[in-house]
C-alpha cells in the first residue's frame, strides 16, 4: 500500500513486458513472474555476484541516448565479473523511473538485452518502482571453485598490465558536454557503450595473480587493488595506452590526465608475472583486446612514478561495498 | 567519472563500513571488499533469486524509525523467498541516499543486521549511490531440486489458505497517517516490522501445492496465483483472519476491507490439499503461526464470494517482474 497515490500496477505491468523475452534463457527453470526466480547453478562452481546502481545525472546523462544506458547500467555490473574472471550467467534489473515512457523504455530494453545476449546473461526478474531514474543490476557469474581473480594476489614483481586504452571514457564525457551527440564518435561510444573485458578476464584467470575493473580511475583503481594486496606500485606514466583521438582532442597533459584519473573505461587492471606477458597477449588477441605493461608491483607502499596532478581529485561519488 | 560534482568516495567508504561485519557469514568466501562477492552453493540444490526496491513515501515513511526501515526493506525481499519455500544465505544492498546521516546510518544497519541475523543471511556485498532515499535488496535462498513452491501449482479443490492475520499492515499504514508513532502499537508494527514468512514457507513447502507472498493484498495476490494456476477461487470472506484490534480500531467494514486489498502483510497465501491441513497447521504451530482457510479454489475462472467493494482500488504502485 503506498504511502502517496501512485500510478496502478498495469502501468508497470506494461512497462515489465519490455522486458521478457520468448525464451527464459539457460539455467532458468523461472524466471519473471513468479516470486522469485529459480535457477540451476552449475555443480562444482562457485557463485560470483555483484549489484551497481546506475544514477541519472551521476553515472550517466539523463538525455543520452536509452538504448545506451540499458546498456551502460549492464556492462557496469558484467564488468565486476570481468574481473573475477568470472562467466556471467543471470541479473536482475531494479528499475526506478520518474515516469513511463513506452518509447524510451523500448530503446532502453533493447540496449540492455543487446548487452545480454552478446555474453549469454538471462535476465531472471527484477522490479520497477517510481523515482530518480535509476537503474539497480544485480549479476551472477560462475567460476570454478578456487579459480577467481581477486584484488589481493598481488605480489612485488608483478607487472602491471591494463587491457585496452585509458582516458577515451573521460574523453566522451568531456565531448558530452561539450554538446556532441553523435555516436559515431568513438570517444563518446567509450563513454556511453562501454564493453566489459569479460573474455579477457577468463583467459587471464590462470595466468594473473589479481585484478580490478578500471570505473574510479587508474589511479584509484590502483590503489585499492595495492591496498588489498599489500604491495605498492610504480608507474611508467607514458606508457600508458591511450587512443590518438584523446591527445588529440584534449592535448597531451589532458590526455594523460584522463587516462590516469578519469574513470568509466571498464577495462581490467591486473598483476601478471612478467613472464606470463607473452602468453597473456596472444590470448588477448585471439579477442581483439590488447594488453599493456605500465609499471611493475613493489613492496614498498605507495604508488610512484607520477606527478602530484595525478591523484589529485580522484576520489569521486559514488563509494562501493563491493 | 560524476556528471556533476558529488561528495568523495571517503563519505561513502565511511557509510559502507555500517554494513561490514566481523565475520563474513557462512558460504562467504569474498564479500564486502572486492569487485563481486564470491560465494559458495551448496551442492544438489537450485538458487532461489529475487529483488525488492523500497522507496521512500512510497513503500515506507520518509521519518519512519531508520531502524525499522532498515528491517522492512530486508524483510520484503526475504519475504518472496518464503514464499518459494527457500532457505535464505546471502543478500546484496543497492543503498540509495540523499545524504549522508552518519546516526541515521548507524540504526539502519542495526534494523537491517538484526533481522538478517534472525535468518541466517549473510550480507555479501552492495553499493551506495545518491539519489532518492531508496533500499534495493537482492535475497538469494537455496532449494533441493526440485522442491520449489510455485504460484501455478493450485489446483480446483485445494484449499485457499493463509498465515496469521491480514489487514494490520494497511491499520498500521493508517495509523501512521493519523500521527501514531508509537511502536507499542501492534498494528503500527505490523506496518514497518513485517515478519517475513520463512519457516512457514520451509515447513508448507511438501504440503501446499502453491503459493504466493502477500505484498498487494489477498484480493491482488490471489488473483495472480489463480492466473498463474489456471484456476479460479470461491472466497468465505468472514472467516479471513483479522487481529481483534484492527475492527476495533477500523471499524467491520474497513477492517474486511484492509485484509481484503491493503497489502503489506508479508503473509503467505497457499493452495493446500483438504487432507493436509491438519498436518500443516501442526507443523506451523510449531513455529507459532497460525494457518487460516479462506475459501476454495475451482476450476471457475474468477474469485467469488467477496462484494464488488472489495476488488476495487485493489491495484497499487510498484508492480513487479518477479
Amino acid at each position: 500500500m503506498p504511502v502517496v497515490d501512485m500510478p496502478v500496477t498495469s502501468e508497470f505491468e506494461l512497462i515489465a513486458r519490455h522486458f521478457a523475452r520468448p525464451t527464459q534463457g539457460e539455467g532458468v527453470e523461472l524466471g519473471i513472474g513468479d516470486d522469485s526466480a529459480l535457477l540451476w547453478p552449475t555443480p562444482g562452481h562457485q557463485l560470483v555476484v555483484s549489484v551497481d546502481t546506475s544514477v541519472s545525472e551521476i553515472h550517466f546523462p539523463r538525455e543520452a541516448p536509452p538504448h545506451a544506458i540499458g546498456h551502460r547500467a549492464l556492462a557496469v555490473s558484467l564488468s565486476d565479473l570481468a574481473a573475477m574472471g568470472a562467466r556471467p550467467r543471470w541479473c536482475l534489473m531494479a528499475l526506478m523511473l520518474t515516469h513511463a515512457d513506452d518509447e524510451w523504455l523500448a530503446e532502453f530494453a533493447r540496449g540492455f538485452h543487446a548487452l545480454a545476449d552478446v555474453h549469454g546473461v538471462a535476465l531472471a526478474g527484477g522490479d520497477v518502482t517510481r523515482g530518480t531514474l535509476a537503474i539497480g543490476v544485480t549479476v551472477h557469474g560462475e567460476l570454478p571453485y578456487g579459480q577467481a581473480l581477486k584484488r589481493s594476489g598481488a605480489r612485488a614483481g608483478d607487472l602491471v598490465v591494463v587491457t585496452g586504452s585509458l582516458g577515451s571514457a573521460h574523453g566522451g564525457l568531456r565531448a558530452w558536454q561539450n554538446g556532441e551527440r553523435d555516436l559515431d564518435d568513438p570517444l563518446l561510444v567509450a563513454y556511453l557503450l562501454p564493453q566489459p573485458r569479460l573474455e579477457a578476464g577468463r583467459l587471464l584467470r590462470d595466468l594473473a595473480t589479481a585484478a580490478i575493473d578500471i570505473s574510479d580511475g587508474l589511479l584509484a583503481d590502483l590503489g585499492h587493488l595495492c591496498t588489498a594486496s599489500g604491495v605498492g606500485a610504480d608507474l611508467d606514466a607514458s606508457s600508458i595506452p591511450r587512443e590518438p583521438i584523446l591527445t588529440h582532442r584534449l592535448g597531451e597533459a589532458d590526455a594523460l590526465q584522463a587516462a590516469l584519473t578519469g574513470g568509466d573505461d571498464y577495462e581490467l587492471l591486473l598483476a601478471l608475472p612478467p613472464d606470463s606477458l607473452d602468453e597473456a597477449r596472444s590470448a588477448l588477441a585471439t579477442v581483439g583486446v590488447s594488453l599493456t605493461p605500465v609499471g611493475r608491483f613493489s613492496s614498498s607502499p605507495g604508488i610512484r612514478g607520477v606527478s602530484c596532478a595525478g591523484p589529485a581529485g580522484w576520489q569521486h561519488f559514488p563509494g562501493a561495498m563491493s
